[in-house]
């Protein structure tokens, strides 16, 4: 993308309305644009990440067998009143009428349509396991939205629902969300600590949340420092492996590792002191395993082995998937910008040009951005006439991980500056190699396969 | 994807709700269900073929130049009222009330958001020309939704905006659409053609519909038989020559086409008598230029070359991306179901096993399915235990265009079958020429870029 074409509205001035930092450099960056309370519209640059990161969501939940569909945005009332959860949820339901009078509801959540769905289509035993997941829009009526789309009232998430014969293959499930979470996590760039949760109004005994540390986190976290050494890695996983996914679970979960509304001082207290740690956290994710509790309420029995109704053993599971935005630029920025990572950068690599129409310059910038597009990146081509100030400041608020300088000094030489955003550090290399040295450092990252 | 392990609950029996063929097809192939009136959820193989659609729309209007972002499904009544447009939308409109008792809506269409977008963030004719666009759920509340997802209440739309400093560049943004346009629907294996059609609410002088030929579609259109012989191929277009754009929309606007708002007997009578046909259409899509209509009532100007506040020239340009998939089931489809083009289809190619359990042709499935894999390609495999009857059933209702049969007569001889869901011929090949033959088929249709 030439600069020059795109729509990237930038802000000089810091908006007063933004009190943490993603709020404001996602503002600044000209990613995103309240248009109402808690409602955002997503400028171009912001719904690339937005895309990336729902890229990376699905294909790991593909990678792990879970099924894709979509369920609509509105939802009749009667399902949330044969759950019992249409007066438990209060006024952060979004209530609506439509024009013959029926209660209608923007989804907060999906487990009474997704059961409907499955005890509509799903009769046998047989047809389990199954593990069906959307992605889509959802509304909580929040009475202070705030922090950007971190507690934005539209957000958008990904939900997941298992349904499972027995509680043993209900957990495999749960252990296979933990281990797909993990790896999309680590895709993203973040580390996030699976931690004991409470099961709130969604119930069950059973449930993990994901937490990324940062100070602006709305949770307290206690934790024995040894899990931020953990990490999922490269390493293979079979999903359908029992084993394989439990060994996963307990390697991230046994450790100390509780949010302040399940900690306990007394088993803290056995970590030894120097790995004590109390921090803030970013909640990214959620699972639960809740047993039969919907599938009761709504009737979601299958014919079991024994020829009997069986009400199903079910989980959900959720990412914020708009929030996560919020929680990446939190845990990785600087007082000039964002720094994305690799995987989730909106543009893998920016150009700036340092004497935009000077023939040489501009021939040099034009077959780099030819040469990095013709080896699958997506360049960033800053090709308006403005001072390299200028030019560098915008790309480090925009925070794209590599920037390649063109400038005729340096052409003289035959090199361009290749500089990484992280670090601050250069080198000059041939235009060729600054190229390759680029798309080897993405080679890891170009890994999703699409519908 | 191996059937064993999808979701994709087939009905026998035809529902009785749904009076047009691609309403029925779709709840008989277990792609949607209906959630309440007029909304629906995408079952999996809906909602792949909902994001075949969505992408090959994103690619071909990022192809065109417009860029891509995103407006959320709720907006303040606000916007609405300074446009004008908040008292005239009537009942269709879904109108919400929030916990603080402000005036929302669930948004039908984006004229007002995005000129607001607009407004804050340009200033200068030197940011013009740009098109943004957006793909995003949006709510019509008609009164009795019917035909499925042709005339739900809750429907998936791309919607586009031109600004453009004068008339003439808003003309070329006009003709941008039309070609971006045809190339869309031609890769989803569908003829639009582009009709003369009517403001309506929206308002402007030049609108063309695309009008999809089928005998259940809603509006009465008369054309010049002629119309039905254009195609844009696989020709090449510069998006920046005005020439280029404004040629293909003489080439394909010139004859007559036009739907019964805009039917004109006498123009028509100057067709050769042998060339004029009358027919039904279903609208598929619908660009716009209104001029200056929106940037007036909204404000959007930009300081022009000559100094002075100048409003801009807008277009809207949309199409239906959850109507096309009915769309396309009623331009293709026979007595045993649904017939996917190549572009769309949800599974590139079927795999039927004759004889499930027996070790030679379950071997020899396993290997074509790790061989269309390895080739980039998505089977779907029937593992079930069926007989050949159900499985043969199913693929045919389901629409594959392209299915490979595996038994052990064939395999005794070295050979599977290829068959063609359209023709019905099969022929006799090697499982290595099969995956050669579909592979080879499916080239032109893997061109999507993704984000």
């Amino acid at each position: 993308m030439r600069l020059s074409r795109y729509f990237l509205p930038v802000l000089k001035e810091t908006p007063s309305e933004a009190q943490i930092a993603s709020h404001r450099l996602m503002l600044r960056a000209g990613m995103i644009k309240q248009s109402s309370a808690g409602i955002y519209s997503w400028l171009p640059m912001g719904f690339k990440v937005l895309k990336k990161i729902e890229t990376i969501v699905h294909d790991e939940q593909m990678r792990a067998g879970h099924i894709p569909m979509l369920m609509p945005t509105l939802q009749s009332a009667d399902l949330w009143k044969e759950s019992g959860r249409y007066d438990d949820y209060g006024k952060e339901m979004l209530r609506i009428s439509d024009r013959h009078g029926r209660d209608m509801l923007y989804g907060p959540t999906n487990e009474e349509l997704i059961t409907d769905i499955f005890r509509s289509h799903v009769n046998s035993y047989k047809d389990l396991p199954l593990t069906l997941y959307h992605i889509q829009w959802k509304f909580r009526d929040e009475v202070r939205p705030r922090f950007g789309v971190m507690r934005g009232r539209e957000f958008y998430m990904k939900d997941g629902y298992n349904f499972d014969l027995t509680k043993e293959d209900a957990l495999h499930a749960y252990n296979r969300h933990l281990v797909s979470y993990l790896r999309s996590y680590e895709r993203m760039g973040l580390q996030a600590i699976p931690m004991r949760a409470d099961g709130g109004p969604i119930g069950g005994d059973y449930t993990h949340e994901f937490l990324v540390l940062a100070e602006t986190g709305e949770s307290e976290v206690f934790y024995d420092s040894d899990v931020t050494d953990l990490s999922f890695g490269d390493r293979e996983i079979d999903y359908d492996s029992v084993e394989q996914c439990q060994g996963v679970l307990e390697e991230f979960t046994t450790k100390y590792a509780r949010t302040d509304e399940t900690h306990d001082e007394a088993a803290f207290n056995d970590v030894p002191e120097e790995r004590r740690r109390t921090a803030r956290g970013i909640e990214v994710g959620q699972i639960f395993y809740f047993g039969t509790k919907y599938s009761e309420a709504l009737g979601a029995k299958v014919q079991g082995p024994n020829g009997k109704p069986t009400p199903v053993h079910m989980g959900s599971h959720g990412i914020g998937v708009s929030r996560l935005l919020g929680a990446i630029i939190e845990a990785s920025h600087d007082d000039k910008g964002i720094i994305w990572p690799e995987g989730v950068t909106p543009f893998h690599c920016g150009i700036v040009n340092l004497k935009q129409g000077d023939d040489e310059a501009d021939a040099a910038c034009n077959q780099l951005y030819a040469a990095l597009t013709a080896a699958g990146l997506e360049p960033l081509y800053d090709d308006r006439k403005e001072r390299a100030g200028g030019k560098f400041a915008t790309m480090d608020l925009i925070g794209l991980p590599w920037r390649i300088t063109v400038g005729p000094r340096g052409l003289k030489n035959g090199v361009v500056e290749l500089t990484s955003r992280r670090t601050g550090e250069s080198v000059e290399l041939s235009p060729e190699e600054a190229v390759k040295k680029v798309a080897e450092i993405y080679a890891p990252h170009m890994t999703s396969r699409g519908f």
